[in-house]
């Protein structure tokens, strides 16, 4: 047997962050555009776009900033806020997985 | 900012406890009865015997057994291992979600 976890945050009772929603942040900061982000998790660039916004008015806070195109398109990069958010969110995700794994170890033993 | 956390336990890749399937166990053992159980949680009796039998099968282990009815109805209950399931379920559940309170204040702070 072995444990399973589904793990997010919320503010105000609406999903801020999740597994899905900070690998789309990371993938944007890796990136560093939110068009090349959301083509490498298979998004459109306006699904992609609209989440971010979600996540953001959820929050209140500004997560990702881009400079306008040009002839090379935009760019995008996380905000501070959003890199210490991105962050939080995997220290937290990472100590709750071991801690699961370890716990279930200790309640269930050799079941 | 909170914490929202999903938990179930899988044997083999198959789902076999969860929130709501211990809460049908412990809600058996409650009411002496798969009926009154199924009941108590508005589920048909089909249903629920169903979904004890799915948990067993897919565990390889029997967790409640009934007596046939007569007049009055049949009863059941939980098996030695059912209890300990559902107890040791319970136990690493209420830890986990201690934990997660704990590791997010850490982790996000003032956030």
């Amino acid at each position: 047997m072995e444990p399973r976890l589904k793990v997010w945050v919320e503010a105000g009772d609406r999903l801020v962050l999740s597994d899905y929603r900070v690998q789309l942040l990371e993938v944007i900061a890796a990136r560093g555009s939110l068009a090349e982000g959301a083509a490498a998790l298979g998004l459109s660039y306006r699904r992609a776009w609209g989440k971010v916004r979600e996540i953001e008015a959820n929050l209140g806070r500004k997560l990702v900033e881009s400079s306008a195109g040009g002839p090379g398109g935009g760019s995008s990069r996380l905000t501070e806020e959003g890199e210490r958010l991105v962050a939080c969110y995997n220290r937290f995700r990472q100590a709750l997985t071991e801690y699961a794994a370890q716990e279930f170890e200790r309640q269930f033993g050799a079941s």
